[in-house]
């Protein structure tokens, strides 16, 4: 019989709903992952195994009817919770507990997940690493900033975990630690509740271990049907090959292995052609790092005002100093700049159904001291479009490599339902070839 | 001399800067009004003499160089505060300490400016009253839901406060209470540490006592010069005359008094025509009322779980009940109809500068269980423009009617330069009546 740490969530729900497992039982199975790994992998802030036990015998003993039926989520540290303590990976918030949830955790108990604890972030989101390390190797970075969230799925602790992204923050530990991440469409999931970095960017995404699981926990948030994900076909998909104006700093092997895969997709009846990122979308760029600076300088005023000397240098001397110097009537421009880049991709997608695109620059990097680039990420974020980043190969170290699918803006349930073809094909590629 | 609780804020920080007065004195002189009046116009949900006193103390001790030099001022108690309970306008956040500031209460920090205290809110910025009345005729409502601010600001309590408006919640009081007050273009100064109530019309505003005193107080906030505010020359300026679709739900009293304004604006060389709401930007209201509903739902999802019986009756039964029924698709098509008015208003201004139009249906109720109408209000606050309520008449009642003028999205300075002139030449013609 599977361990029940290694079911998916949908799984796990049904499993539970027919009474041949309890939210105990997962729970208790996620929890001998942690035990096994906790020490080397560090992605939990706050885990407390008799609260994550009692809550799931409480949902076991109550009768749970949400979808989720008593599965346990793992929630980055940037994200309320009011029964846990909450510290956007900050020592100024040591012991903070806020007075209520956030939204999207509102979501979860709604649906009838479980809180199984706070997964490490990098302080405030930003770019200073957690404790957290790769599950594949742990002298690799998970990725960041939701890199308790990647690493706790992929070492099996918890199915599902919420992350968030204003740059790469979802997509990149997902692709790093090879599990599933979904950056929607801007604004799905409410931001209620998650420590404002930069408003116009700033989106609460998801990780999972497989593309149906998205779909599953997605709906189950959104009170949508949870019925299993359907693949779209596959002939005649209108799929763009978007190598984006930053191709040259993928390396060798994430090109050859993206060409492989539109290679791939053609041969089994995709209508695969390269698509343009043109200037009138690139030019987002650099109205959003402005924007986003600004936005990031007022969101952490009172950190930098009274508790300076806690904030890393690595945060005081990054994009909130440069945000200093932003005018507002500058925010202003840029802000109607990245719209007007928002119509241009519209536009240019006209004659695709979805985008493949590198989720990452390669594997993830040697290093704990960075959590890597998000330079194929950001400007996705901006464009308030629907990402996600499959497990699709693996690289030369050993390490996962994801394909990004990218989608229609508010499209997200056509995404997902291309991502699941796309990965399916992919997966029966991986398999031949074992 | 004048009574340091009547001077304007700018004038209060030109003495403390030049030494002839102190910010202690200002505040023990806004403290005298607060003794005489709190006990009938329960302006304040907190208010700490010694914090405010020992805070004017420090500011007077060390020399403060912002702008606003010790001038205090009024925080809407859905605002946080890590150094004042923030309840919120509910019993269920009672004695609530946010572990940080607001970026809005940032702002005014660095711009020198103290916390005064916190200011009565409706529950939550709904509907259900606060416990305060209007400093005119304590038999009527001061508005709301910033209804503390207003009236504070009003009663010379404060010289500056902050309110927010999803709706009409800084606008209706402030003309109810006869202040000025101002709605910025979305965005303005920030959503962190606001309660969120619907994240598509969220907008922090300020109520002042002049329209100066407006422009002095933003400029401080956005770190821009604050040099008096020039009137906008009168001669040519392209005034609509925006009587709205529901300009029969205006009492008599108010649409003769806007026919008269319109009418001396002209006679003293402003070009004056009728501008009308057409269809294309008047279909905001159902929008507005689908994405507002299924996002006040999801922000008051927590509370309503966690704390059923402690909501009030109107709040549960209200709109955020009508948003459970919305659905996410049509939430996103909601906010791209939105998005489109925007663009039709955009276009129907281009021959104008500014708009005039009522701030209220007419004087405030004669009734404390209701804090008004935002009819004239909401759809402003949806199309993202920023508005300005001046104290442009008196009613029959004895209370004071505004009048609203409206600007061009992200060109507030330049509404504000035109409310100067608009306000200069209607209290010319109420000196001559006098």
């Amino acid at each position: 019989m599977t361990h029940p740490s290694e079911l998916t969530a949908r799984d796990a729900a049904k499993s539970i709903e027919a009474g041949t497992l309890t939210s105990e039982k997962l729970v208790r199975a996620c929890i001998e992952r942690i035990d096994e790994r906790e020490a080397d992998i560090h992605a939990w802030a706050y885990f407390n195994r008799d609260q994550a036990i009692e809550a799931a015998r409480e949902s076991d003993r109550t009768g749970n009817k949400g979808p989720l039926r008593g599965v346990p989520v793992g929630v980055k540290d940037i994200i309320d919770t009011y029964d846990m303590p909450t510290e956007y990976g900050s020592p100024i918030y040591k012991g903070n507990r806020p007075a209520s949830d956030a939204t999207c955790v509102s979501l979860t108990r709604r649906a009838g997940g479980l809180v199984m604890g706070k997964t490490a972030t990098t302080e405030f989101a930003h770019q200073f690493p957690a404790k957290t390390r790769n599950p594949h190797n742990t002298n690799h970075t998970p990725g960041g900033s939701s890199s308790g969230s990647g690493a706790a799925t992929a070492a099996h602790m918890v199915p599902l975990a919420f992350g968030t992204q204003t740059g790469g923050s979802t997509i990149r530990p997902a692709a790093f630690c090879g599990v599933v991440g979904y950056k929607p469409t801007y604004g799905e999931f409410g931001l209620k509740g998650v420590k404002e970095n930069a408003q116009c960017c700033d989106t609460v995404g998801l990780h999972a271990r497989s593309v149906d699981d998205i779909a599953f926990f997605r709906a189950a948030l959104l009170g949508l049907d949870t019925a299993p994900l359907t693949a779209a076909p596959l002939s005649g998909l209108r799929v763009g090959f978007c190598r984006t104006q930053r191709w040259d700093q993928a390396d060798a092997v994430t090109r050859q292995l993206l060409e492989d895969a539109a290679a791939r997709l053609s041969e089994n009846g995709a209508r695969v052609s390269d698509f343009d990122m043109n200037d009138d979308i690139t030019r987002i760029g650099n109205d959003a790092r402005t924007a986003k600076s600004y936005e990031l300088h007022r969101a952490l005023l009172f950190e930098l005002t009274y508790h300076f000397e806690q904030v890393s240098e690595m945060c005081r001397e990054g994009r909130p100093k440069e945000g200093a110097a932003v005018t507002p009537d500058q925010y202003r421009e840029a802000l109607a700049g990245m719209a007007r880049c928002r119509e241009a991709l519209a536009l240019a997608m006209n004659d695709f159904d979805i985008l493949i695109t590198p989720s990452a620059p390669g594997e993830a990097p040697d290093s704990l001291a960075s959590t890597g680039s998000s330079i194929f990420n950001d400007q996705w974020t901006a464009l308030h479009v629907p990402c996600l980043t499959m497990p699709a190969f693996t690289g030369p170290r050993g390490l996962p490599i994801g394909l990004q699918v990218v989608g229609h803006h508010a499209r997200d349930q056509h995404l997902l339902a291309a991502a699941q073809t796309v990965t399916q094909t992919l997966a029966a590629y991986r398999q031949a070839a074992e």
